[in-house]
C-alpha cells in the first residue's frame, strides 16, 4: 500500500430513515445490550419526508477524541456509553479488516469527526434516535469500507438506540428478539422490501404542545418492573401478533395489517397504564384520531386505516394509497391550517369534501389539538450520498 | 290464622346505598346469571349522601301486574328478565315460608306495587342500579319477612345487577365470584363492617358532559371475549389484589389500600383498552384527577389518597377522615364554584389555602371538567324505614 497522506480526510456519507413500529418494542431483557423482551416489527418511512443526513470522517491530522455534531450542537459522546458501543464495535471490525487486507489504509485508529443532520423539526415529535443511530452506523460503516451486511450492523445499532436497528433497512422490517445473552442473535430482518408492497401510505397527527411525561426508556423499564399483565404481553400477545403481521404484509392484507396494528398498539398502552405508576401517552387528541379512524373504517365498511401511538399522544395513520381520498383527505379537510400539506406526499392529497359521519366531539378535538401532520409512505433503507456535511479539509461543510 | 281482609295494603321500606369498588367487577362467566370472571370488592358509601328508598307493597286488592315506579316513572318491569328473576326469586321464598308457617297471611301470590327513589340525580353520573336492586330486594325481603341473611339475599340481587349485591351491607364487601355452574356460591361477604374502619371518606369528582361510550354491560362482555390481557387479570392479578386488599383493610393500612385500589383500577382500565375495538373510559379530565393524587401523595411523602374510576371518567379519590385537608381540601380549594360541598360531610371540609407544587395544567383541567362533586364515606348497609312511599291504601304517597 502507498504511505498514508497524513493529510488525507477519509469520508462517506449517508441517509437513514424513520420507522415507525405496527408491533411496538417495549421492554428490555437486557438494558445496557438494548435486548428486548419481546420481537417487533415496523414499517421504514421514505426519506422524501423524514430523514437523517450523517457524513462520518476519518484522518491522521484530527486531533483529540471522536466528535459528533447534531444540529449544529456540539454531543458529549464520550459521555454515552450508547454511542462508544457503536463506535468501539464499528472500530474493531475495520481492524479486523485492515489485518485481512494490507492494502487497506489503516485509518481505524484515527479519529472520528461526524456531522449529523434531521430534516425533521423537534417539534415533530418524532424520535429521531433510530435514524440518527442509523445513519452514524450506515455512515461508519461506510467509510470503512465494511462488508457486514445491514442485519450484521443492525446488531451495533441496536447498542445505540433499540429501534435504530429497524432503520438500517427499507420496507417492512422486524426486529427478532432473539435468546442469547450476547444479543448476536438480537437483530433485524427485512419481511418485505418497499417494493413488495409500495402502496402504504402513513399520515402523522402531531399533536400540539405534547410533553412527554416518561422517557420511553425509564417507562419501558418501569412497565417490566410492575405490570402484571406486561410479561403476558411479550410472551403470548406478541408472538402471535407478529405471526400474523407478517402473514399480513406477505400477502398485502391491508384489514389484517390494520387489526394487528390497531390492537398492538393498544396492547402495549394497556400495560404501560397497568404500570405503576401508570404511564399514559395518549391524551384526549389521541383518542379523538382513534374515534375518527373508527369512523372512517366504518363508513368504508372495511378497514381501510389503522391508528398506532408510540410513547406520545402522536397518532400514525396508514393506509394504503387508493385509499388517499377517504383517509387523508378527510384530515385535510379537518386541518386545513396545518402545517405540513407541501412535499411529495402531502401534495397528492386533496381535501375531501366528505366529513359527514364523523364525531362531532372528535372533529373538534383534533382541530383544537393537531396544527403539524407529515405526509409519507414505505421507503428505502439508508442510501449512499455524495453530499457530505464535511468538506476536503476536514471542517463542518 | 285470621282470614285476610282483601283490603289490606301490606308495606315495607328500606334504604340502600351505593358502593364504590377497590376492585372491580368487569367480565361475566354467565351474562345471563350475571357470574363474574372475578371477585371484586366494594366500600359501601354513607346514606347520608347518596342513597335509594324503595317502598314494597302488595295487596290483594291490586290488579294487574307487578308493576315499578321508579324516580317518578313507569318502569317496563316485564320485559326486564333481570327484574323478572329478582322477583319470582324473593316470591319462592315467602312461598315456601308461607307453606311451613300457616299463620302467616298468603300474600306471595298479589301484586307487587313498589316505589322507588334515589337521592342524587343522574347528572352525578354514578351507577344507581347496584343500590336500586339491593333496594328493591331488601324492600320485599322486609314485606315478605324473610329470614334469609344480606349474603343469602345478595344472590338475589345479584341477578338484578352484579355489583347489587355488595350494596346489601355495610363497610368493607366482597363478592366472591364462586365456581358453581348456578351461580349459588357467586356472593357478597362483610370483609368488615363500617365501624372497622369508619375513618374512610371518598370524593367524587363528576367530569362535566360525560358521556358514556359503551356501557359497562357490553363493554365487559367485549373485554372478555377479546383482550388478551384480560384472563391474566382475571385469574391471576385479581386474587392477588383481594388477599392484598383484605389484609390492608383488616389492618387499617390505608398505603396498602391505596396502592391496591389504584393499581386495580389501572389494570381494569388496561383491559378496556386492550379490548377489540379499544373501550376507553377515562379522559383528560381523569388523567388530571391521577395527576393531582399523585402529586399530593407526593408531597405528604406517602399514599394518602386513592383514585380509582370505574366505567366512566368520574374519578372517585378515597382518604382518611385525617387527612382530610390535605386531600378534600385541595379540590375544595379547587372547586370553590362546583356543586356538592354541602351535607354532612362536605361541610367539614375547608378549602385548603396550599395548592403549590400541584401541575399545573393537571389544576386548569380540573377547574374546567369538573362541576360537581359528591362528598362521603364509608357507611353501613341496607335500613328499613317508617317512611313509605306508598300509603297505606296502595297509591304513590
Amino acid at each position: 500500500m502507498a504511505e498514508e497522506d497524513k493529510n488525507q480526510v477519509y469520508r462517506a456519507s449517508t441517509t437513514a430513515p424513520v420507522n415507525i413500529a405496527v408491533i411496538k418494542y417495549w421492554g428490555k431483557r437486557d438494558p445496557s445490550l438494548n435486548l428486548p423482551t419481546n420481537s417487533s416489527l415496523s414499517v421504514t418511512l421514505s426519506q422524501r419526508s423524514l430523514r437523517t443526513h450523517t457524513t462520518a470522517s476519518c484522518s491522521a491530522k484530527y486531533e483529540g477524541e471522536d466528535s459528533l455534531l447534531l444540529n449544529g450542537k456540539s454531543e458529549a459522546i464520550q459521555s454515552s456509553k450508547r454511542t462508544l458501543a457503536c463506535l468501539s464495535h464499528l472500530r474493531r471490525l475495520r481492524t479486523e479488516l485492515e489485518a485481512t487486507d494490507p492494502t487497506l489504509p489503516k485509518i481505524s485508529g484515527h479519529p472520528l469527526r461526524i456531522v449529523s443532520e434531521n430534516n425533521f423539526p423537534t417539534a415533530a415529535g418524532l424520535a429521531s434516535s433510530a435514524a440518527g443511530f442509523a445513519a452514524l452506523v450506515r455512515a461508519i460503516a461506510n467509510l470503512y469500507q465494511l462488508p457486514q451486511s445491514p442485519t450484521e450492523l443492525s446488531i451495533i445499532a441496536r447498542q445505540g438506540s433499540g429501534s435504530a436497528c429497524r432503520s438500517l433497512m427499507g420496507g417492512y422490517v422486524a426486529w427478532r428478539a432473539g435468546s442469547k445473552e450476547d444479543g448476536s442473535d438480537s437483530l433485524a430482518e427485512e419481511v418485505a422490501p418497499a417494493s413488495h408492497w409500495p402502496e402504504m401510505r402513513a399520515i402523522v397527527l402531531v399533536v400540539s404542545a405534547a410533553k412527554k411525561d416518561v422517557g420511553s426508556t425509564e417507562g419501558m423499564q418501569t412497565t417490566v418492573k410492575t405490570s402484571p399483565l406486561f410479561s403476558t404481553r411479550a410472551k403470548d400477545v406478541v408472538p402471535t401478533a407478529m405471526a400474523n403481521m407478517e402473514k399480513a404484509i406477505r400477502g398485502r392484507d391491508f384489514e389484517s395489517f390494520a387489526e394487528v396494528t390497531m390492537r398492538d398498539s393498544n396492547s402495549f398502552h394497556a400495560t404501560c397504564l397497568d404500570s405503576w405508576p401508570p404511564i399514559q401517552y395518549m391524551n384526549d387528541v389521541s383518542r379523538a384520531a382513534v374515534k375518527l379512524v373508527e369512523n372512517i373504517n366504518a363508513k368504508a365498511g372495511k378497514l381501510i386505516c389503522a391508528y398506532t401511538f408510540d410513547a406520545g399522544p402522536n397518532a400514525v395513520i396508514y393506509y394504503l394509497e387508493e385509499s388517499t381520498d377517504l383517509v387523508a383527505g378527510v384530515f385535510r379537510s379537518l386541518l386545513a391550517g396545518a402545517v405540513g400539506w407541501e412535499g411529495a406526499y402531502g401534495e397528492t392529497i386533496e381535501a375531501s369534501a366528505d366529513v359527514a359521519q364523523l364525531d362531532a366531539k372528535a372533529v373538534s378535538t383534533i382541530k383544537e389539538g393537531v396544527s403539524r401532520v407529515i405526509c409519507t409512505g414505505v421507503g428505502e433503507g439508508p442510501e449512499h450520498i455524495s453530499t457530505h456535511l464535511i468538506n476536503e479539509a476536514g471542517d463542518v461543510a
